[in-house]
């Protein structure tokens, strides 16, 4: 099975910590690279937990604050003066190209290799061969997008012992099965269901971005296998979550039952909190896969059980 | 006597390197705060090192190249976050505010202090009560300006037996006298030169940004106290300095033999260099007061021998 894993670089929300930079979430799937969002001091993260910053690549920007996008400059820039050749995707609001571009001639910094620029919409944004990327509005402040990463299906599992009784020879007849495609065997056609266990449905993970939960994002994250949500307050200021766009550890662990995901991942927390523990307390009282991100984690995001 | 001293933020020059972050310098004296160019990282660095963000600052940015700005819509945010009320004094190129403001409008961050843009322009840029800054055009690829940070001289030491002498008595006369005014007893009148050494000049900083060597850096920097010139290369990257509008180790210590520095600080080094030894042994052969900046180096600025 592939490996499928998430690296947090930085789990702060809009300021720094100690021990907690500003956000950017990576996926890492085969030598590709999906970043979600890119604070201040991404490029850093990359070199020290050693990523690679001339993979292929998509840039996925949930909304035009400054501690979400602050990185992009100096990591583009570094990506050119490394001679990057692969084009780089960048997903986010109708503003962030403009932005980009602008500090960019504003900034002289010229680029190495072709940045492809999609604008964020309501469902699939990007199809890849091994993934696609799915969007949804958010509801914060701004302008603002919610992402869930989704693993192409794969085909069933072969059965040789099947195909063997069917009479189809080993060799590429075999292979074309196992793509999905139909073989004929002394002229009777023997079908990919016949010799397939059922389709193995892709991993997903989801990634909020800074939120409030809502009825949309619930839809968006069902059934992801590990989602990455707003976390920035503790229920004793849910004043402060409701006011400014963004949710409790109680509100993510809501969203995370409702939308029955396998495991969440808290994430932007403020930096009022010496700990984030009772955050975590709160919300596994409602949603018990849940645990606290932070900076340096490797998540691996196991297969599904068959 | 006050403590000067200063601390360098991030030694590496455009890309970032495992122990050496962006360009940044601070000057720390007596609550006030001056920074040199601001790479990205630079509000971490403050934060690791416990510089603190809200006190009475000035920003002196050498040249618009985005390592050398990129950490300051970060800082200005977290600074506003924070509800800093101090103005903050921001001195560069023209281009530099354009690019602020545009991006500060394009990002939503807005400001909770007053944000003042100085120009850099040949000779005095700005006067406070305890030091002014001096400016000339370093010579890069861009607009590009170094900068002298210079304390205001305070008047000779005040020898009280002349004052006693003199006749002068203890009290309110003693501390005019010592604030460089005269005074009368008896209807005579005594002048400070009468009571006070020689008048003591105040340190000197020269930070010199990206640039080539140069006559008017020369006359810039002569005798200041420590020096923090490019060096961004060794000799053996000659063409590369000189191609690039950069300065080797050596070309840094020939300046600052030329200008009659006290101390000579090398810093913005390529990450090609795994250690910089090299370049440091190379410049104290033509001028032996030097050393390489590193990251989280506190530097003393100590008082001239009068």
């Amino acid at each position: 099975m592939t490996k499928l894993e998430v690296v947090f670089l930085g789990t702060s929300s809009a300021t720094p910590a100690k021990k907690r930079n500003l956000p950017a979430v990576v996926i890492r799937r085969e030598g590709e690279v999906v970043l979600m969002d890119c604070g201040e001091g991404t490029q850093r993260r990359f070199l020290e937990l050693g990523l690679g910053i001339n993979k292929e690549m998509v840039v996925l920007i949930t909304h035009l604050h400054g501690d979400h996008v602050n990185g992009l400059l100096g990591l583009l820039q570094t990506m050119s003066m490394s001679q990057r050749g692969k084009r780089l995707t960048l997903v986010g609001p109708e503003g962030l190209y403009l932005w980009v571009k602008t500090s960019m001639e504003m900034l002289q910094i010229g680029l190495s290799f072709d940045l492809q620029f999609v604008a964020a919409r309501p469902g699939v944004v990007l199809r890849r061969e091994a993934y696609l990327i799915r969007c949804a509005r958010a509801n914060h402040s701004v302008e603002a997008w919610s992402y869930v990463f989704e693993e192409t299906p794969r085909p069933g599992v072969f059965d040789s012992r099947k195909a063997v009784a069917l009479g189809v020879p080993e060799g590429r007849k075999w292979s074309t099965l196992q793509h999905g495609r139909s073989v004929t065997v002394d002229g009777r056609t023997v079908r990919p269901r016949e010799v397939l266990g059922p389709r193995r449905e892709g991993r997903r993970v989801g990634y909020s971005g800074d939120t409030r939960p809502s009825a949309t994002l619930a839809r968006l994250f069902a059934g992801v296998d590990l989602l990455i949500f707003d976390s920035t307050y503790a229920t004793r200021d849910a004043d402060k979550a409701a006011d400014r766009r963004h949710s409790t550890s109680v509100e993510a662990a809501e969203l995370a039952k409702k939308a029955g995901v396998r495991r969440l991942a808290l994430t932007h927390f403020s930096a009022r909190y010496r700990t984030v523990s009772a955050l975590v307390k709160q919300a596994r009282e409602v949603f018990p896969e849940t645990f606290a991100a932070s900076d340096g984690m490797f998540v691996d995001v196991p297969a599904k059980a068959q």
